[in-house]
């Protein structure tokens, strides 16, 4: 699986240790944020929003690992888009829960609030049952069903709900498209987007 | 201030817990869901999803208290409208933080997992934190203007990313649309909803 | 190894929760106190407390898995007695750094509060972090031997600190000895406990 | 009320956050362990523990709050000690609890793990909780007997398992004793103790 970690400024002293606890799984790493806390430019999870979801879009990522201080920003910014499923993930059984039942691309971590000493340790516990071939197996295993239609459901009402990517790159105020678009690490994902036809007259001005 | 309360069936015998966390408050409350587990008609977090979302639209609440078994599924169902900005919160710390940083009109209680013993001790803490007149006063305070500055951000993005709600509950299912629009308690809403001139021609059929 | 699990009853419900979580793992489990919350007679964290401390005493068993509706107050109980070294756990990641740092002998579990749906996974989580091969061996690691060390002290200061056993029994009132001893599961170790020398003219009168 | 705290030197840059968390109370507040993490001389759990306890025989304190990295060291160090009831608290629904049912008279914070950003606003809203007029008073309500009845006995039980003070004091090893008895801090409270009959042979080495 191709996992994309995106970290905000606030947050990016995390970095290592996310990056740390997903090793060893036999997973591609995409390291598209802030790796430190004094970089520049520092993203906002503004802007990590829309890079994790642009990266599931693509299909550059088939899961993003991100988050912010207490976990809501970033997934307030990140659940706007269309096709993002994501969790708010503190304990290893939020993770055992949302892998059975909610079977989602995308989790968001509180990596300023609760994380102390030992943080990473129970980020290598999250991600130990995150990442579990139990994936949408349904909790209990008799609810599997009712839990997948509301997977369903929940993928079509995404599409309802959102404007194609192409009308919100347009509709986006440039304050939040050029520094997630522009970011280094995220140039990749940009060349990827921008040679899309429906996306490069958007994005041509950010190559 | 008006308080919606929208309980999915799963987590439905909380609901009396939630409201008498509520009360004393001097807020109104609007009890719009399943009020207990044997119910029928039961929603599910795909409804209650949308239900909520409606409600904040209309006006006809000014803040959502929803939740679901674990939190993520309504979560992730409410957050796929526009305009709705959604808190996961499971302590108090986490609605102190919440109510300064983020300052969102929704929140998704984790109402079985963790819900134990003494369960609506906790969120009548967790109220007392999240309806306080410090929303939006930033935490750190010095931090209060890029928080508020984000939110706005957050805000012009979600109109950027959703389709105009007319648009979207002319594309939901009907296996979302009626359970959640016919739903008794909500019907007060619905009529409001269909007074609505955008909304009349698709709401029409439900009432 | 010997694993003693001593519910009271106020969440003896959660005794089956317990006895799943603990198969599989290749120990011998005794199953010394309440097993279902209408039970009688009935235990307090005050009796199983009392059996914890025995059942460890008398090397029939070499970890208690105990707690009651908080955890609190079975953890007050146990560690009245010499040679008890409890852990209060609620998470995976306080069970990983409990067995690391503090190498106990016991565990004191929230049963009720805070036990809702999936609790029986969350404690399953906590017993594959417990019962680890790398119990002892400190974290970070580079602090083993100073964890090291306080363990030995602490030994040493719950030996400086309490009666010997026989003294304490010949000291606890009637209303804490009789329903501990007496309790029907616990039988076997009263016979245990009688046979050695110093306890038994204390013990005599409950055989 | 007289509230000591006790950090010892691994947790020791918590004690700000700790005492601002106190302030406005209306309690008089002893610092009496490591107030800086770089100090020196160090103390570890081993010596607050005994500190602690001392504190409350000799009445100086009517309640302490102590902790160590995850709580579970000076939990265990503590509770070697006569007429110690000490609660391993968390959250404000810990405390909220622990003050109602078990009204202890010690409390042991997790002061690195878990402990992150707004950490401090945390203790606030435990010690909100902690410090309320209903200590004692049951949770739930009607309980309030048979838990009265649990702390009465396990005050009992305290009496029966520990030798007295003075006896401990001089079966303690000198390693213990010696950092904890002549901490700069402590030494009022060494000096109050030796005051003691029963304490002085064995105190007044360390005068």
């Amino acid at each position: 699986m191709k996992i994309a970690v995106l970290n905000e400024i606030s947050a990016a002293d995390r970095n290592p240790d996310i990056l740390r606890a997903l090793e060893g799984r036999g997973h591609e790493i995409l390291n598209l944020g802030n790796t430190a806390g004094g970089e520049a430019p520092g993203l906002l999870y503004i802007h990590t929003g829309l890079m994790a979801a642009l990266a599931l879009e693509l299909g550059a990522a088939d899961f993003v690992v991100g988050g912010c201080g207490t976990g809501q920003g970033f997934l307030n910014a990140v659940m706007q888009y269309p096709g993002v499923f994501c969790g708010h993930l503190l304990t290893p059984l939020d993770a055992f829960l949302f892998a059975r039942i909610n079977a989602g691309n995308c989790i968001s971590l509180a990596l300023n609030q609760g994380y102390g000493w030992a943080g990473e340790i129970n980020l290598r516990l999250i991600f130990d049952q995150l990442f579990t071939s139990e994936t949408g197996a349904g909790y209990p295993v008799a609810r599997a069903e009712p839990q997948r239609q509301g997977r369903a459901l929940l993928a079509d009402i995404s599409t309802a709900t959102h404007r194609p990517v192409a009308e919100i790159l347009k509709a986006l105020p440039e304050t939040v498209l050029r520094p997630a678009l522009t970011f280094p690490a995220f140039r990749p994902l940009l060349t990827q987007a921008a040679a899309r036809a429906d996306l490069y007259p958007i994005l041509e001005q950010f190559i």
